[in-house]
């Protein structure tokens, strides 16, 4: 769908008056944009006989750094199409009773599956962060501002992205699930704050700046 | 250079080990995907009789965060030009004392060009705040966690932007720039912190959910 658009196709469609795409692809991409820089990071290290000793650990790292990129990439293009449903569902006729109830479950239907795509955002950018947690303290240090980006960007992408599965559940009448979800990204922020804080701290230390 | 590469193609570039793209570009790629969600907000709020009242503001902050989302992109490719200077002149020869003078005065002066792009993209982001400040506001609230996305996406690509002009401050000797060029950046944060907090309150309460 976008994967294989240009940026600035992407951007021009991002912002104009259509559903799609919106908030919870926007928000992926941000994520996978941040992943690419945690990778540059990695592949600056790896193959060096200066950082031979952690060679194995940032291969490591590298690999989920990856991973979180391409799934990131993916949930970009899963979100806007599962988005497209929703505005389906809400442009359905609503004159009837019949058509009014039909809308209504047809509406949360679609709210549940839209919700997804988010929500494996939190968890990719939760398991971004980790990895670049690891990865700051043991990648080439003259990358260390990219290490930076990255933790920025997976933080922001991530509250972005809970952003995006707070907005569905706020019209969820399913109350076991909102319940259920929203323990879920709010134990993901959590976690998210501990490493971005702990990354950040590291990174403004090495180029002598301000968080 | 990137603008109308496809995404895919962006990112694996900037996450192999090839010096560019590096963080800079990527900040600025950030933010223009932060700023396309203030557009899209204020585009499904032109034209509606609803919103009749505030028609001429939400055009101007419309036009506001188009032109931030457009300088952004174009600072996207502008990072990676500048930035594969400072590549070329730290891979200057360095045996003869006169060899390591060329070398030192070419860094130095490649130092001052990189830094101008981040340096840029920190202004371009202090203003898209500003303009997204003043969107959730008045912006059709069904997209308030779009607003929400883009204050997310701008504040962190604001702070990223900073964090490449720090990494250059890092290295440069004129005290003088160093210190002017701080200063402007210290306080485009402070000015960026108070509005990415009142727009996240305002988003948060929208949405029902936590920060």
């Amino acid at each position: 769908m976008y994967l294989y658009s240009t940026l600035r196709t992407y951007l021009e469609d991002a912002s104009s008056a259509k559903p799609t795409p919106g908030g919870g692809s926007i928000a992926a991409a941000a994520g996978a944009l941040g992943m690419s820089m945690a990778c540059m990071a990695a592949n600056f290290t790896v193959g060096k006989k200066k950082f031979k000793a952690v060679e194995g650990e940032v291969r490591k790292q590298l690999d989920a750094c990856m991973k979180a990129r391409d799934d990131l990439l993916r949930l970009m293009d899963e979100d806007t199409r599962a988005y497209a449903e929703v505005s389906a569902a809400y442009g359905m006729p609503k004159e009837t009773p019949e058509e009014k109830t039909a809308r209504t479950a047809a509406i949360q239907a679609a709210l549940v599956v839209a919700m997804d795509a988010p929500l494996k955002a939190v968890r990719v950018c939760r398991d971004a962060l980790r990895a670049t947690a690891a990865l700051v303290e043991i990648a080439n240090p003259n990358l260390i501002s990219d290490v930076g980006v990255a933790a920025l960007l997976g933080e922001a992408a991530l509250r972005a992205a809970k952003l995006n599965v707070e907005i569905n559940l706020h019209g969820l009448k399913d109350k076991n699930l909102v319940e259920k979800t929203r323990a879920e990204i709010d134990e993901a922020a959590v976690e998210w704050k501990t490493h971005a804080a702990a990354v950040m701290t590291r990174v403004v230390k090495g180029v002598g700046g301000t968080v």
